[in-house]
């Protein structure tokens, strides 16, 4: 169907979608949280009462996908059955439980002038998101901005279109029913390249651009975008072992780092250790990462206490494997560890294990990461861990959001002041 | 000089400046406020002892300008004598004095499982800024990038090169007698349009840039920036003069807002009045504008009440007059007022004058705005009247800063997480 698009009707639909979803953020904005969570529930209801048409369009995608010879992996991400509709419908339905941060007053002032300031939590506006196959991101990314007051354009990868337009029609279908402004949520309806460079250059109506997906698709967003990017880059998390760490404790949050989840960003991938502890250390720790069946990679003093360690090369230091693989590097000092994980890492979440206070705080204060842990597992970097309910992602930018991205992070503020005549 | 450069040459100029600039952001973070008060004295110091050294620098760039042709305005602009290097100076001291923001605790939670979760205030790193002709923006931008903790690229016009460049020299080497870290401050040397380029495609070193400067500049920022970027766009500050506005109330404010000093972007361009309240209004509005040789140009019902204003175009709403000229447009409603600002209006400052609280609070909270203003002249839209010290310039974006942008929003924040060997 989209094949026959020209770039100008491409260009057009988008433009169309963004003045609309500008109309309904400005309604958006004065929905109270009662009348938000009504909207969720009852979009949630709907997604459950459409779930057999859900799973049908579902069915189109997998067909294609079959003929694509996409692998096993990817086709169990696309597969939607009435499990996997009810665990988004109930996601919705948390969603509704939260706290809504719009109307939060973040700082309030009264000047010598008579200027009453009030900095007034708000929604952003219109929040744009392109993502790749998985179709439950078209409910999780569209809950998430609504409940923020957000008007959402959402721009979903070809192999889960008719997923993405089956949950987008239920969404639609439900909220508008009880009481969701047109347009608010929105799914565009093709998936032509030429559409994400529309949204990316339309900054006149979107305020915001989160792409879902891996390196290839950021890359893209990050150098077409004229507006804002937050994006959720690599993890390559680290673990520095110090020498004043307790040996049970630095084995246990290591190998739970690495182990207990290996896909996932918040995953341990470079482990470093102080070289007065290594030599004890190292072969009860290595015994616990083979027990999981970690494959280790170390750097020559590695080598040197555990021969049968392959080597590490440069490339292993800036490498998320997203595998039970995992690179050992021993180093001279905490500075060292530091400076490694600096240069190397994707600043997103990286731990010490000590008992020393004094090596804790100058590691938290010296790292540039979003997350920076002392005696805590990089598994726990999380929203859900850190109780903000639900996540859109974790975002390794530093401007706006860093970390772990909820609610609060899908706001903006505005100074709402009032006074008597003031006047400079 | 910067003629004999090639492209290659630049960019390899401009990364070295990067790295040297993240490193120098590692250093500043970990200095105290006591620490970074005592290099910004010290920097004061030295650009007072180095004034002469600064004023002949400048009349370098003043014959430059004047051979040129550059109008007297421009040139007024870009002239240095001792008393402005005083002021510049004074402007240091004043920073050293604020509230240093780095280390602040914003949210702190302690989870179940153990987890003590600080979010933690923290700078940003390494921030660019481009700017134009002003060299006083050289010291500004450092100084206050730095009390917040970040490392600046400074890349100024080529009108004020050999001024920018004796500030500099001034501000690192005051700086660097009192511990400033080596790179913490760069000025780029030279002005091609190629290091423009290179700046906005480095963001493996630089996190954010700011252009200071007129549309064309920022557009140019806009399209090449890889990293985020903080705009400071027009001002198209609407009042709006409700039916149940106080007359004498109305035309102190609005006279107050358009003539106080048209030339700046908080400075009222368009006035809105309801219908209700024209008639009786009109005369004597118009009159205390005349008085102030404000030029008017009004829609067709202003036209019918006040035959002798200059018809208004459809380009008149969305111009920036910058200047003694008032555009004025009659509306049936509030809802009329509010449609008009959020589609003609570049969300920067809008105003409503009325008695009616409930009238007010539909206008705080339906206009898209940084500030919005009840009673309250758009002038008093400014850091320093919101009592932050000292401002970087206004933000027209909606992410990371909104409105009067300070040292606070100079900064981002990081998750420190304690625990005892929390796992997941």
């Amino acid at each position: 169907m989209s094949e026959s698009l020209s770039q100008e009707q491409i260009h057009a639909a988008i433009t169309a979608m963004g003045k609309n979803a500008r109309q309904a953020a400005y309604g958006l904005a004065t929905l109270s949280s009662e009348q938000k969570n009504t909207i969720l529930r009852a979009m949630a209801k709907e997604l459950r009462a459409q779930a057999a048409v859900i799973v049908a369009a579902n069915a189109q995608d997998l067909t294609h996908a079959q003929e694509k010879g996409l692998s096993t992996a990817m086709i169990d991400r696309l597969r939607l059955d009435e499990a996997r509709i009810e665990a988004i419908a109930s996601g919705i339905d948390q969603v509704a439980t939260l706290h809504d941060p719009c109307g939060e007053i973040l700082t309030e002032v009264k000047r010598p002038n008579g200027m009453h300031i009030r900095q007034v939590r708000v929604p952003i506006g219109v929040i744009g998101i392109i993502y790749e196959s998985r179709p439950n991101v078209t409910s999780d990314a569209a809950v998430l901005c609504l409940k923020s007051g957000n008007a959402t354009i959402l721009r979903g990868g070809s192999e889960a279109i008719h997923s993405n337009r089956a949950i987008a029609a239920a969404l639609q279908q439900g909220g508008e029913s009880a009481g969701l402004p047109a347009h608010a949520i929105q799914l565009v309806p093709f998936t032509d390249r030429e559409s994400v460079v529309a949204l990316a250059q339309m900054d006149r109506y979107l305020d915001l651009i989160i792409p879902r997906g891996g390196k290839g698709l950021i890359e893209t967003v990050v150098s077409l975008a004229r507006m804002p990017v937050i994006k959720h880059y690599d993890g390559i998390c680290h673990t520095y072992i110090d020498q004043d760490a307790d040996p049970a404790m630095a084995i246990r949050v290591s190998v739970n780092a690495k182990a207990q989840k290996p896909g996932v960003c918040n995953a341990l991938e470079t482990l470093l250790v102080h070289e007065a502890i290594a030599p004890s250390l190292m072969p009860s720790l290595a015994a616990a990462f083979r027990d999981k069946n970690v494959e280790l990679r170390g750097c020559e003093k590695t080598r040197a206490l555990l021969p049968d360690v392959i080597p590490a090369t440069e490339e292993d230091w800036s490498t998320e494997y997203l595998d039970y693989i995992l690179s050992i590097k021993i180093v001279a000092s905490l500075d060292e560890a530091i400076e490694h994980i600096n240069h190397y890492g994707s600043h997103h979440t990286d731990c010490i294990i000590t008992d020393d206070d004094n090596a804790a705080q100058t590691f938290l204060t010296h790292i540039d990461s979003a997350c920076v842990f002392h005696n805590v597992s990089s598994r726990l970097a999380d929203g859900e861990e850190f109780g903000f309910g639900a996540e859109i992602g974790i975002s390794t930018d530093k401007i706006h959001a860093r970390g772990p991205m909820a609610l609060r992070e899908l706001t903006t503020y505005q100074y709402r002041v009032t006074g008597d005549g003031v006047i400079k």
